[in-house]
């Protein structure tokens, strides 16, 4: 990375690869016309912070270059010092899936990272979780505010008793009755209820709230073998409202008690089942909190784990990137699947990749879902793609997976709770309090000024790599190593200090009834 | 209707037109074999409660007849007294939506009803709510865990200065961002957020929390020409997350000292807009509670209010009876562009009409979606479909209305809200314990042992119709009465008291990304 830095004062650019004609503003709040960077380039215009400017003249209709990929052409001449801005760029068709590279460059392995452990959960499966928590799962959302109720009660009579347990959580969602149920695309959504209850954070007691006439028959979401433990509303022994609470209030109860026996004990940091995702993001996420990220999802791989990144919309325009670290054919050839999946799905709607990007992406910096696609990937890191996940499967495999997921933010963490993920690493430029209920989740920000406005909600300031006081090697580290702290229980992030959970959101690609 | 009644343990059929060649068993539990009616019929095998017995010999290939209507074919011969369950019947072809009869059969207006008054809460705009309450909306789900926050503040620190509200209740929703915005479909979800805001209940004061980034600006929820009421989380102007807070608890604050301000007024009938659903439908929802139903929504129109009946799925295989109804032939279309636009929906996500029904539902006595349909639409009473809207529309007329909306109880619910629905009147078989916080809700039982096991959740006992207790006229005015003192704050309905409320949860016919 070509990084101009100086006093704070200085005007200050980040050209990413030496090939890009464009590098993108520093400097809070921008730059106006007439700034000097060290180079000798001057602005001809105001460019605000995050956003592209001209290093050399660009002709019309000549490719705009960063990381060193194409991420549009001029529709008019640019000169050197101009604000590269969205109207200025034409955004190039996404690359054809029938002609991809796989498994053409697939990176070496990493060599391994031993000694590294975490104080985890460990579980009769053998999966680690990084809390011990009591999950309800729910058949359908005719029982939520049942749930609600029993939950109040569990919490205030129960959990004290229990000071091994840290907390009871509802799964709840809006699926389970009033949906096409055999509808080719409803194993999305079931498959996601299904394993979001073994997530190793649940610690394998598996109960579940149901009503009786849902489509969704509650025993669909009991584990393989395991026909006890359900709560039926609609059962003929339930005199009544109070006696249904009395219900799940007893059978959380046997629950709790298994899960308060037990503690954390030292685990390897393989046993690490971390996701990754972007929100909010701005043309700094693929310039700090993302390249730390990969450090770090480097590190993690290297040392075991299984890591996960995701959101289809957002590799889909770098899916040549992908491909090619396949590590083999039948991976290469499962992420093309998931992007074909996707590109029809958006079709059917009457909708295309460009939904992606949101204003506030392009208030940040980020042109179109190309120049997005290439800083959202890079928290993939540099290790070879060793599998990819249909929404809401399990992972079953360590190393840098693929788990293919909707960008949405909520249905992401959804899904990859459901993938397994026990931890999960967000970043985000323009800022979120996004938080689960299920899994300690570490913000990290690509900006200072936002890591100092949101001094109480981000846990970990990546903008520092923009501004000189941090290598990205060195916040990889750091960040590897908060991963470790928050996964023992040693660090709560600030999602968990104040409760921000955002709501378990299915994706259900099916039609509802 | 031809009931056949005597003493509790003798047996008991429901035929429901002079054509029927089946009848329901009504007693508890079921009638086991030769079980002798006092017509002379005898069972020739076990029929559960709800399920259909053969009146006399039905031949293979001959028409099965409830309603007076085609419900199915025999698909081998059925001897009278059998039980004529689902695997027996061959479910019909819809019926197709090119041939209907339009305003055909249109009822005459029925007499005025005068005199009929509610103590509601007026609002500047005419409308007139059944409760007052703070709606807080929210642009998108990154900002509920904040909001959730706040409102638990806005609970203990503000709502006890404020005697005259009656509660706090924030729409969150899983819309707003990671969605196809610009997708043909996207103007569902977003009307109804829109409209949501408008809801009478909430009194006219609208306040939106926003995060700042997201597709859907929080701009687009405030009603035309108003541009204050909004807490962007990611303005620059806040420190952190207490500032944000707090700014949402100040705003709040405002709110509730306008809304507290306001007090209880005497207003005719006609104020009223009711919604009417069904849920978790059995055998006698079309007997008992939706003919009730449809006798207090005959009065309601005749008093001059604003009834809405939806669900598409379940109006769809009785829609030749509906078209006939419409007041006049823009309405008739109106219902057949609806019935269209589903059937295309279905389509698209590989789906049909059977999906509708439920393991519940069939376990009730309804052997397919054309019987459900039979019942279901009896809700809609007697009297002339006055207007179609479709889903998440504002009413903006009197009378009799379909809503277009799924058939999904919360999805339903969400969207007859969004409509400007003040109170629900729920009907359900197998017994649901559903509630709405931003509307109060009456649960009518179609059976007595239901009404009696879940005392504390059923607010109306239609079965006592079944058992002759009661007619229809009599629980029609019953009801009638009871939609009258709940509207006035006078009766609270169970889920009110116990504070059982479902989640919102939009209908997002679009992609998400």
């Amino acid at each position: 990375m070509d990084q101009k830095v100086a006093a704070t004062e200085q005007p200050r650019y980040i050209k990413l690869n030496a090939c890009d004609n464009v590098a993108i503003v520093v400097n809070d709040f921008g730059l106006p016309a007439g700034s000097r960077f060290a180079c000798g380039l001057t602005l001809a215009a105001f460019v605000p912070q995050g956003h592209k400017t001209a290093l050399v003249d660009i002709a019309e209709g000549a490719p705009i270059l960063r990381y060193g990929e194409i991420i549009g052409h001029a529709a008019s001449r640019i000169g050197a010092g101009e604000w590269v801005d969205e109207a200025r760029i034409r955004m190039p068709d996404a690359p054809s899936l029938d002609a991809l590279e796989i498994a053409t460059a697939v990176p070496p392995q990493l060599p391994p990272l031993e000694g590294y452990t975490f104080e985890g959960f460990r579980n009769p499966d053998g999966s680690v979780g990084t809390r011990n928590i009591l999950g309800i799962s729910t058949s359908v959302q005719c029982v939520a505010g049942t749930l609600d109720y029993a939950l109040k009660r569990i919490r205030a009579e129960l959990l004290p008793r229990y000071p091994n347990v840290d907390d009871v959580v509802a799964l709840t969602h809006a699926y389970g009755c009033g949906v096409a149920i055999t509808a080719p695309e409803a194993i999305v959504p079931i498959r996601t209820l299904q394993n979001l209850a073994l997530n190793p954070n649940f610690g394998g007691e598996v109960m579940v709230v149901g009503l009786g006439c849902e489509k969704l028959s509650p025993d669909r979401l009991l584990p393989e073998g395991v026909s006890e433990g359900i709560v039926r509303m609609q059962d003929e022994a339930f005199e009544g409202f109070g006696a249904i609470v009395d219900a799940i209030v007893a059978m959380a109860d046997a629950r709790l008690a298994v899960l308060d026996r037990r503690r954390r004990e030292t685990c390897p940091a393989g046993d690490l089942v971390i996701g990754l995702q972007c929100g909010g993001s701005d043309a700094f996420s693929g310039v700090t909190a993302n390249p730390a990220v990969g450090f770090a999802a480097d590190l993690l791989v290297r040392a075991g784990a299984t890591v996960m990144f995701s959101e289809v919309t957002e590799v889909r325009d770098a899916i040549q990137l992908l491909t090619r670290r396949a590590v083999n054919e039948d991976v290469g050839r499962a992420l093309v699947r998931e992007m074909a999946w996707y590109d029809a799905y958006l079709a059917r709607g009457g909708a295309d990749r460009s939904a992606n990007t949101t204003p506030g992406n392009k208030k940040g910096g980020l042109a179109n879902i190309v120049e997005k696609s290439l800083g959202s990937i890079v928290k993939s890191g540099s290790s070879p793609i060793a599998g990819v996940l249909a929404p809401g499967e399990k992972a079953r495999s360590k190393g840098m997976l693929f788990a293919a997921t909707p960008a949405s933010d909520f249905i992401c963490g959804t899904l990859q709770l459901a993938s397994g993920m026990t931890l999960q690493v967000f970043t985000t430029g323009r800022g979120t309090p996004y938080g689960l209920a299920a899994a300690p989740v570490i913000k990290v920000a690509t900006r200072s000024e936002l890591a100092r406005r949101w001094k109480d909600l981000i846990d970990f300031d990546a903008g520092r790599i923009a501004t000189g006081d941090m290598t990205i090697e060195e916040a990889g580290w750091d960040l590897f190593r908060l991963i470790l702290d928050v996964a023992s229980g040693r660090t709560k992030p600030w999602s968990d200090r104040w409760g921000l959970f955002n709501a378990l959101t299915l994706f259900n690609p099916a039609p509802v009834t």
